[in-house]
């Protein structure tokens, strides 16, 4: 079996413009998710917002079995052509991973088809994840819970569709609660929003947060099957 | 309790074009609705695409609890500033019921996220519709299944996300399956969509089409809750 | 529309047993229940455990809308043929709500096919229960929260089928998250989850709580539809 | 990473007692699919009800990581015990398979908590088994949909709780639909229904039915996580 393609998308611009989250990721987000993740063996490539069509050309998404997404000051930048052919190629089966701030992102928003706002709070909290769905592929090695010793708070109500399987609810400091690992079909493609990461933690360097990256992106692999068929068919014969 | 304040929405086309649909519709689908429902005590409106803001001004959608929605051979004529605007309604609570070739609206499309496409037939086949879900209101007084004499076929693969509740299954003569009455909760509101009518066939005059629109618009109305706050929240004092 | 009948069940033994409970609740939780939904208009009743079938007799079970149910103590002197009973009763369509320790009766498990187990702790703690799912009519007139100011812990992994609505999430001080409000359709009946409630503590009498009972006996009221019809059937005719 | 491993069991009676059943499946139906999925790679086992624990000794149960279930005319010979081991097993992580008239053993009823029960005919009917949700791992290689030649009719209302995902539903000639491959999550195992296959047609010998079955197995193995700890637990220290 060939190794499940992935291209991990960042907006690439904190950590460009901002002295201390450069401090963080002195590569960029995408770099680090890159680095991580990559005892896992898939072939990976990476895209940011400021590449031509934003990394993003037909070919390399034709390329791709799975787009992981962080964005978060830049929503607006990413052009539409570009979220119309990254919608499209979900529903013909790529899988999406759309990575905490992702949540505002047009490709998330376009596929949810809500608004997908929520509560947020920066305070250093700590967050504890616990497992809903132990059972669930995405869940594997993460044993009960993890935490996240200083995290920017994300909390409920959080305006998606109810997701078709619920793997992770976290719990903050100061009081709030968050569907945190949501898994939906789209199409014949599969998405996952994951709630931890943010630009000014080194989240994405916690094992426990790539190797959760690492399921999804094996759970969002397309199968497969050819694209289906529509309109109009004649009936069947016999 | 004040009755539910229901808007009839009809693109109001193939009426006005065609004299052998007019023939069925004299007065347009939104007016069989309209008629077909009065019984069950709602407080009925109707507009079409063809009224300014396609009749369906901010002041109406206030004043909407649940919007039906037929349209078919001119889904790219709705403007897409009133599109948002009945999102932003749903999303805040309000109800949308899509009725069959609506499936290919902006508003539906919006909804779901997908292309929410679909095969089809026209060959005056008989449909069933089997309740899957007995014990939900939407299926109330259907009994095990009902028919449609003669229908054009939908079938599967329909391209939405899977429904929060699967009430209705069709099976078709000429060998198809269609997951006919699905439920979903997007934002504050909830949508049903529900797939018998065409503009060709007597359907919305037939008891049991009318009376499942009637129990999915009681499904439908919006529930007394304030709009939730979104955005940056401080922690709780206690 | 004559009023909703509801039965509610109380294993009433902590309140006989008891001081300090008693103390609290002095005629038992299933009046205090009864009493504080009075306001809501339902045709009352209330059985518990001592007597004769637990006061489940058939007739009374056939004069049910919709059961709520809460042990604790002696869920293992439920007689099973009682259980049995209302199984059987669910599935024809009869509602059921299952307050706080009736997570462990012999009826939910039933239901549940799972072992309902859960972590717990008495350590005086905030509860706060948030609305995920806010267009949902148990969730009417709720806000966006409301708080249990001292509670028995029960936190997550919750070992039930995920439901097919959560309502309800609940947050507690010490660490732990929890699905509080959960919806599922078993048979013709539907089948309510709530988490809040306790022997050593007044929550029955809690404004919050008794509306969200209310609640939920209003959507787990039975659909009128004939029983289904299963085994061997003919090919139809046309 | 290790082969997964599969117990096929059988009720295996039909095929020792009836001569048009033996000439069909000689070996029984469990050799039948062990044979017919032995290309893909898993660690077979069969068992069948006469042997001593009906072949399910906690030795054998804990090595399965999935265990597939074929049972008809002697579901009630099945010994509780043995329903309570299993089901201890699906709970703690094992798949479980269940398959056609399986959908009446003790196994399956217990882990749904309903009746199970649905319509039938004898009919040598046509089956189309239509794939609804084509990106799930178990309708991989499947196109859009595949035929049973001549299969017993199985026909909503299937009294079972609304799978957590619907992958198939069946299309039957005589006028019924059914949901044919239903998901479900239950303890930390996972199930799955499959509804093709009755003793006296050939159908576990039909690629596309064995490679459901195959990627069934797949999708239900279990997911490397320790047991959840329930029960009381202290507060967490920081």
């Amino acid at each position: 079996m060939n190794p499940i393609r992935v291209t991990i998308w960042n907006e690439f611009r904190h950590e460009q413009e901002k002295e201390h989250i450069r401090a963080i990721y002195p590569q960029g987000i995408h770099q680090a998710i890159a680095d991580g993740i990559a005892e896992y063996g898939f072939d990976i490539k990476t895209a940011t917002l400021d590449e031509p069509e934003h990394g993003l050309t037909e070919a390399v998404l034709a390329e791709t079995d799975v787009l992981t997404w962080w964005g978060h000051m830049a929503h607006g930048e990413v052009d539409d052509a570009i979220v119309d052919r990254v919608q499209k190629r979900i529903i013909e089966g790529m899988g999406l991973i759309v990575l905490h701030s992702g949540h505002f992102s047009k490709i998330f928003k376009r596929m949810m088809g809500t608004t997908c706002n929520l509560k947020w709070r920066e305070a250093d909290e700590k967050e504890r994840i616990w497992v809903v769905e132990p059972g669930h592929p995405i869940a594997e090695g993460m044993g009960e819970y993890f935490e996240i010793p200083k995290a920017e708070m994300y909390g409920e109500r959080f305006d998606i569709p109810a997701p078709d399987t619920l793997v992770f609810v976290s719990w903050f400091q100061g009081g709030e609660v968050f569907r945190s690992g949501c898994c939906y079909h789209r199409g014949q493609g599969k998405i996952f929003y994951f709630r931890p990461g943010h630009e000014s933690y080194p989240i994405y360097y916690q094992a426990e947060v790539l190797r959760v990256i690492s399921n999804a992106i094996k759970w969002c692999a397309p199968v497969a099957n050819p694209v289906v068929k529509f309109g109009n068919v004649p009936q069947f014969m016999d």
